[in-house]
């Protein structure tokens, strides 16, 4: 039994990895941090986890956080690398679900946060934690940064044509399709049900913070330069990124569909659909499963891929704990083997 | 470990059975049963169960039901009282969800549901499967009568109140809502998105299959005639009941909060919010828990109560697992103690 | 052609009057203030309103607003009450969507809004706009108090049953279910998407302002006193308030429908469904109708109507201009023709 | 004043036409056909019909179609095509919203849509019914093929790039999203409730029917051979298409906002935001507009223009009555000039 905490509880990831620990047998949550929320229980704030979760807010402490064996960043970005150094220091392993370890380049990071890197050091050892790319390193890690939302489904839908070569490289497009929880829980107008709901629109095209993560994350599958072209939907929907992806392939007569069940057979949380079909996005509510179609467009020449998460899941909060379970030798799975919700 | 079957796999029960069976360790499902997709995987109807799942559609047999030790009905009205006894003389065990054993009344049942009942006797010794009430009968049933979903709700939240005394027993009004899912996978137009999505409606006020089997439900608490006014709403969501009650207190000085907190101390799947509070069905989801709230009216007359479940968990198959739990001496929770899902 | 100006124009109810003065040959919005949007042109803010409304946010000034023969206040409570006496002294007529004047009894105001009432002298001449209960009285005022939502709704579906004295005064139950849009567009964490999509719950059980201006309407109907009991609750959806109301019959042999259709023959905005039917918000949605239906519980004593209108529009803006069109003289209908928008 | 029939009434864009169509001064819909609701009212099965539309259902029958000026058909394919050469012998002008007119090649025709088709010569006369490409030719027409949903939204979003030889004619990319309504309203399980809501997914990946209609239409703009990848999604909601349509540019310098709004400066039903913003689908609801927005990818080199409708209006039934307002001479806008609907 491992003590872990949480820094920043009172946002969606937060609660997320409240309900996914809540069956995790092998972790106890003992701190969980909110200046707003200190003292009150945390299912005062989310009645769905009474029963199953009796931990109570507390303001973040310093020596409360490194009395835990492992702490999660659940907090805007730019707060993470701030507490990270003196926790790492102490021994406590940090797995930061905020931005400020993914960029691994301070300048791109200043460019698209607006801040000084606190710690260039810690985030040059630190680990992109997207487990399918680099398992061995984040079990060994001192601080895994969790990947963003989108980059975490754009990157493994493009990972076995990229990994094997087959498509160009330049002209790569993500027409991606979030739900609303992926903006948070803040009050903000921008999130309100009537200005989301029976709504679409694309958002951010001129430039979207997750658009260097997606090209960083290419470039390193791809070992050379990619072009990527990254635009951002809003979906009036709760749950669930749908990242449909575009590349020209260099050999019209490959068997993509070869190609994604090897790439991924051993993996246990990427499920290659059979050929033809396509996967929805509740089909992976809820769990931490990424799934996979691959198909050919009518021309031949394009190959299209559709990936489906649950962005608090799979692209959060699901990752986070898949992370930690790595990195403290639980089976990968414990906590989040529960079947996907649908309908 | 033992084996059951589930007559009726393809509509919304029968996948929830599925799903939540996927987690029962003590569990096999060894028949799933389906005309129309004999053959077939049941993974294929509902991708969010690949890599939980790998039971295969077959059409209804009597002897590899025979060979299991419990079976659910799944099925509309009519079928579970036909196939019923020859299980139940072989020794399966039946938990029923369609209504054919909820009604005692064969008269009633002929009048709602329109057909002549097909085996009174085994009627007469079947166990009306709310286990808040009929616990210890369960355990011993051969036949349990899975509650209705409107019913479950409104039963649990009259209960206290009536089992008490402590309301007057006739102008009792339960004005209940459900979600979607509560009509079933049929295709028909009425159930289509863009019939009730962003919309809101009464719906059979002039008489609802449900309002015997709460009137019956009702009077067998509080041991006496009972008149009630339910009136049943369609919701655009997926999942879900909220039953607001209405009664008129005859001590208006009576502790009602305390009253709920002590009859449902003991209950694992019944929650009673602190006073003040509103459930939300979403603090369900997924979970096989009811939740309630008790209120005084502002004129201090009238008791207010709100009950909210999953209407496809506590209000189906959930509670058919809970029975089963129930019946084969299992922990009662096994299998139904995830946390709900939120947002 | 008048001028007319409205004070508060960034929220929902400020945004649908200007939607439906868009079409009114007879109106021109000369002012629309706003302070943190002054400079800027409405369909920035709308943009469905681009190419139908060019005018831009100002600063409120008193001046500007006293050169319009019409002010609507779509402002919170508080605001209305504190410009109004200047305004009407300067001869402008008003129109306020707040809830500044629809209380009678100051005692009551400072009870429910916490305000001590500004202007109780103009709260007296002012006339409670129900077109359907006061449309004589609305002509000539110069302050009318739109009601609010819920109470239009609920005073619609009672009145033929009160002002016919056909049922018990006490123990009437109004079970109120609001879109969202009912909560404005202020940007509050329980309005996100996230928080009310896919869920419903009650709210407000102890206490809602509009139980006060529902009890005051209704015993204005009855001509004594009334006790109802109100139970608001949220819907996942946009627009749309349906109540369900209950009421127990004196005379259980009354033709309802019957006096439903008489009471409200001549009325171009409420429309008594046939009998045995049941109507959905989105029937009206985007209309100024009143769509009523009622029933008799199987038990006969009971009455049971059931009243749907667009909480923006019959609920908010579109009475407004329903109010403006019978103070000015002209056709009750002008800008309020257009069907309903289905589905 | 003109009579018009609409064979095929009970569908979402009958019904719409019907919803339009009662605002429209110089119209009276004098036969609506189905065969299954014969007899009965249209508004008993669209209540937000009520006070605003007293046709009665009828059995097709080819007099009384006979005896109207202009017939619209709102029926699956292969029935126009059946019925339109006898009723253009008598006069009466056709405005199809099935797929029968609107590929020019009967071979194509008969590869996507299985049948012969079935008046080739009419075929050969027809008019594709988008007004902003071939408004003088509508004008005339006998028969005019409305567009499909799809590719009204995509042809409109990429016209001004391709009519000024701006992009690559080759690698072309549509991602499209629309709204529930666009399957209609047929009762299949796939438009359930709980089959698409809180859900996202692509459909038809491998070929849409749509797709040789927007080849067809991209090359006739182009005036050479366009190479386009479509890829249609299905958004949890009712109403609604967004196009989010991928081109390389030839000069990066191009001023795309001076190109885009050039190019529509005259058109009314078309509006191009302004640069940097990002259409919501809900700002066109209800509405025959087609609004626009057109970005450059942060590469520079890709062009991106974003394109929303409401499939029932401009994608349907909307661009209908606007091609009958040009046939017979109205302005316009008559009927189509009422302001969106939002939120």
């Amino acid at each position: 039994m491992i003590k872990v905490g949480i820094v920043g509880g009172t946002g969606y990831t937060g609660a997320e990895l409240l309900r996914i620990l809540a069956s995790h047998p092998q972790v106890e949550v003992s701190v969980l941090t909110s200046r707003q929320e200190a003292g009150r229980r945390a299912d005062v704030l989310y009645p769905h986890l009474r029963g199953h979760c009796d931990v109570v807010f507390s303001a973040p402490d310093a020596d409360a956080l490194a009395d835990c064996d492992a702490v999660f960043f659940a907090t805007p970005h730019g707060t993470a690398m701030q507490m990270a150094p003196a926790l790492v220091d102490k021994g406590v392993r940090v797995i930061d679900l905020s931005a400020d370890f993914r960029l691994r380049d301070v300048a791109q990071f200043k460019r698209w946060y607006g801040l000084d890197h606190a710690c260039p050091d810690l985030l040059a050892e630190s680990v992109y934690g997207l487990p399918e790319l680099h398992r061995e390193r984040i079990r060994g890690a001192r601080v895994v940064a969790n990947p963003g939302c989108y980059p975490t489904a754009v990157q493994l839908g493009f990972l076995p044509l990229l990994e094997a070569g087959l498509v160009a490289t330049d002209g790569l497009i993500a027409d991606c399709k979030s739900a609303v929880s992926g903006a948070g829980r803040e009050a903000k107008v921008a999130s309100l049900f009537c200005e989301v709901g029976d709504s679409f629109k694309a958002y951010g095209v001129s430039g979207h913070r997750h658009w260097p993560e997606i090209g960083q994350g290419l470039e390193a599958i791809a070992g050379e330069t990619v072009g990527v072209t990254f635009v951002p939907h809003l979906l009036p929907m709760i749950r669930g990124i749908h990242a449909t992806l575009y590349a020209r392939l260099k050999d019209p007569e490959v068997d993509l569909q070869a190609v994604f069940e090897r790439r991924f057979a051993g993996e246990v949380f990427v499920d290659v659909m059979p050929d033809g079909t396509h996967p929805e996005t509740r089909s992976v509510r809820a769990s931490n499963t990424c799934r996979l179609a691959v198909h050919r467009a009518p021309d031949g020449k394009t190959a299209i891929v559709l990936s489906v998460i649950d962005n608090l899941v799979k692209g959060a909060s699901g990752q986070a704990v898949q992370n930690l379970n790595l990195m403290f030798g639980f089976d990968e799975r414990t906590a989040l083997s529960s079947p996907p919700l649908a309908p």
